[in-house]
Formats: C-alpha cells, sequence, structure tokens
C-alpha cells in the first residue's frame, strides 16, 4: 500500500495565538510542512514546531505561488506521506479558496480535513465592539469581499441599501470606492462606517466615520494592514472596544 | 475599593470542543460562575471545573431566565468579586445579545471582555463540505436568523433572490415557511439548499435538495436539534462532508 499523508485546511483565526481553536494549535503540532498565507500571524506559525513552513500568500502585490502551484505542492508532500497544514487567515471556508482546495484534494485521493476557525467578518467587528447583529438595529448581515471591483458590485447591487449590516473584508486599499459604489446604489451618506486594522493584536487601529468620509478617503489608519470595513447602524452603539478593554482588564 | 469581578462573553463554537478558542477554554477553567445556553455542549462545560454553572437558555420553548434576569445576575455577581463567564453558542455577537449584555455591564461599570468563538454560520455549512463563498459560484454571503417571521422577512426581503448564498440559523422549526417565502420572493424552485443538524457532533444529519422540496416540508432530519439551513448554488459543490471525513480519517 502507497504511503499516504494528509491535509489539514486549517482557519487561523484573525491573528491572536488565544483565538485559535483547540484543533488548530493540535494541527500545528503534528504538522511536518505548512502553507501559510499573508494573515498568519507569527506567534501562530510558534506552534508548528517541527515543521518545514512556507510563506505561499501574496507579497508586495505578488503571489508566492499560484493557486494551482500551492495545491500541486500539498498533494505531493501528502503523497509522501506528510502531514500538512495548509494556514489560512480567519476561516478557510470564508474567501479563504478552502473550497478549491478541498475540491483539488479530493480529486487528487488524498484525505482531508477541514478546521473552520474564527473568521475576521465578525471578529474584527467585535474587537471594536460592534456586533454584527443587534436587536431592533440589523436582524442580519452580508459579508462581501473588496479587492476586486466587480466581484464587490455583483454581491453588493443585490442588496437594497441600509437594510443590513454589511462587512467588507480585503477592501482596505479601495475603500472610498467601496463606499462610493454603496452611496450610488442609493445608500445613505450618512450611515455609520468604521474601518478595523490588525484587529485584535497590540497594533490595532480603529476609524469611526459615515460613508460620506469613508468616501472622501478621510480614513487616519495604516493602509498597510489587514483592514475589515464595517457599515451599518450597529457601529454607533457604544460598546467599548472588546481587545482594548481585554488589555485593561488584564493589566489589574 | 470595593471588590469588583469580571464577565466574558464567550463564543463556545458549534458543539465540538476542539473548536473552542484556547482562550474560551482559559476563561472556563478560571471561572467561579457559568451561565449557558441550550446550544453550548456538556463537553465544553467540562472545563470549567470549579464553577457552578446555571442553564439559562430556552427549554421546551420557555426560558429559564429572562434577558433582564441574566444581565442582574452577572452583575451582581461580578460585584461580589466573582469571575463570571457568559458561554453562548457560536459567536456572541452573531444573534446572541452580545450587544445589549455588553451595553448592560458596560452601564453598570462592570469590567468585561469578549471572546469571539467559532460560528455555525460558516462551521455549519463546512461540516457538510459547504463553503459559503466559492468563486464563481457565491462573491459573499447573507446570515440571517429564521425563528422569528417577521425579522426574517425584514432581513431577506431587501435582497435580490439569487444572488448570494444565504445562511438561516435558528430556523430549523421554520423551514417550509422560509423556503415558501424565497420562493414568493422570486427565488428559483430549484435552488440547491442543504440543512444541517447538530454540525460536528456525532450525531450530524445533513440534508440535500432544493427550495422547493424544502417548502414542501420533505426533510428528513430531526428536527429538535440546533440547525443551519444554507441555500445557494455552493450546496451542490460535491466537497465531502469535513466533519464525517474527519472522523474517517482518525479511524485510519
Amino acid at each position: 500500500m502507497a504511503v499516504i499523508g494528509h491535509v489539514s485546511l486549517v482557519g487561523a483565526g484573525p491573528g491572536d495565538p488565544g483565538l485559535l481553536t483547540r484543533r488548530a494549535i493540535a494541527c500545528l503540532r503534528r504538522a511536518d510542512l505548512v502553507l501559510y498565507d499573508a494573515l498568519v500571524d507569527d506567534r501562530v506559525l510558534r506552534y508548528a514546531r517541527k515543521a518545514q513552513r512556507f510563506f505561499v500568500g501574496k507579497r508586495a502585490g505578488r503571489h508566492a505561488l499560484t493557486q494551482r502551484g500551492i495545491e500541486a505542492v500539498m498533494i505531493r508532500a501528502a503523497r509522501r506521506g506528510r502531514r500538512v497544514v495548509r494556514l489560512k487567515g480567519g476561516d478557510p471556508f470564508v474567501f479563504g479558496r478552502g473550497g478549491e482546495e478541498a475540491l483539488a484534494l479530493q480529486r487528487a485521493g488524498v484525505p482531508y480535513d477541514i478546521v473552520p476557525g474564527v473568521t475576521s467578518a465578525v471578529a474584527a467587528p467585535a474587537a471594536a465592539g460592534i456586533p454584527v447583529t443587534h436587536r431592533g438595529l440589523a436582524s442580519g448581515f452580508v459579508v462581501v469581499a473588496g479587492h476586486d471591483e466587480e466581484a464587490f458590485a455583483a454581491a453588493i447591487d443585490p442588496l437594497a441599501p441600509n437594510a443590513l449590516t454589511v462587512v467588507v473584508m480585503m477592501g482596505l486599499g479601495r475603500s472610498a470606492a467601496i463606499a462610493g459604489r454603496l452611496i450610488d446604489r442609493g445608500w445613505a451618506r450618512g450611515t455609520p462606517a468604521a474601518v478595523i486594522v490588525d484587529a485584535w493584536s497590540s497594533e490595532q487601529q480603529v476609524w469611526r466615520g459615515t460613508l460620506d468620509r469613508l468616501a472622501a478617503g478621510n480614513v487616519d489608519v495604516d493602509r498597510a494592514g489587514a483592514g475589515t470595513i464595517v457599515i451599518g447602524e450597529v457601529v454607533t452603539l457604544g460598546i467599548a472596544a472588546a481587545s482594548r478593554r481585554e488589555r485593561n482588564v488584564g493589566r489589574r
């Protein structure tokens, strides 16, 4: 019988190692090979003590490896009997191409499992004290990606203005265009909006304003970090930033 | 100075203790008092070895405690210097009333923190091999609650038919009415749909069909469990059920 390894498609959560799941940690500890993305924190990678670690994400706008290349590396390593962890920021099935990778592994006959993670779609707003749903304010939420103009429009145009909370992932570099599109589609200019950068890290930054100001580019956060945009009335609830509160609590 | 305790609003994830975060486990281990909901698994509660544990959720359609009652118990216990964990299925800010509880604690001057969890909105579909987003099929997803007819309509009516993946939480008991509403709003009768019950547990059940069949009530799952409904083309991707696959892998 041929030696066959195993691949785990693992969500690393928003970055903070405290928000890793027990299973993610167990996978990392056992791993021989870890393929990780730009959004994965160094403190998370340290759990993979005995593994070779390869960066396969995007750096300076260029992919270290193509999507097909990543799949080929995983399959080849598993066929050599290795335990592979494909580590993704947040959750592997939320804009993580986890579905594509699962299908590739399945076609290749490589055993795999999926380890869901804490998605930044919910946890990044929470870090700023913003719940994506709230009785009387938002009875649901929409999660879309912002990095591609066409895909963003396709996802947001079917939605009536100001009905649900909107969470935009990977949209920091296009935040003015994103807000502009929503205003063009009839969203109120004064709709509350927030931008959370590097959520749950010591470098966390939170900006709060309106769609109007977002469209005008008046956002004083570092655009180099990983950012999440939240749009809707839930932004104004005034719950203290969860992650800062937690740091204060830790200092008592 | 008055003795003051602390409250953590903690997401317990979908049930499987392997999907608890490291911080959730740390909070449970330190806790003096745990207030938990119906969706929290016994294996999760076992981490709270030294804590008093109180069920405050809904059982047989009746609330053990009102929302205001839960808030009062948390505040009173914290003021007596106790470490309280308010443990919620999934994530505390996704239909978990976490926002309301955070505001109540803040008004009372009680220190608190929020520990995001793996939300069932993403993890329950993943357990059935269904990614909520997938390139070319779904460029975003919507999460709504299904237990209340009016709130469901308010959340779903602003959305154009068949545009994004829809995840309905707490809608198992109303699945026929939910599917009917979508069909009335113009969704294609043949839109793929799935129901996942008790995701990530050994009792997991998955039903796959169409909106039409869902509306007709042809769903052979146990309605007593916690259920998530997923609607959209991503249901048909044919990725093996993640949690079952994992069990198979465990047995090798």
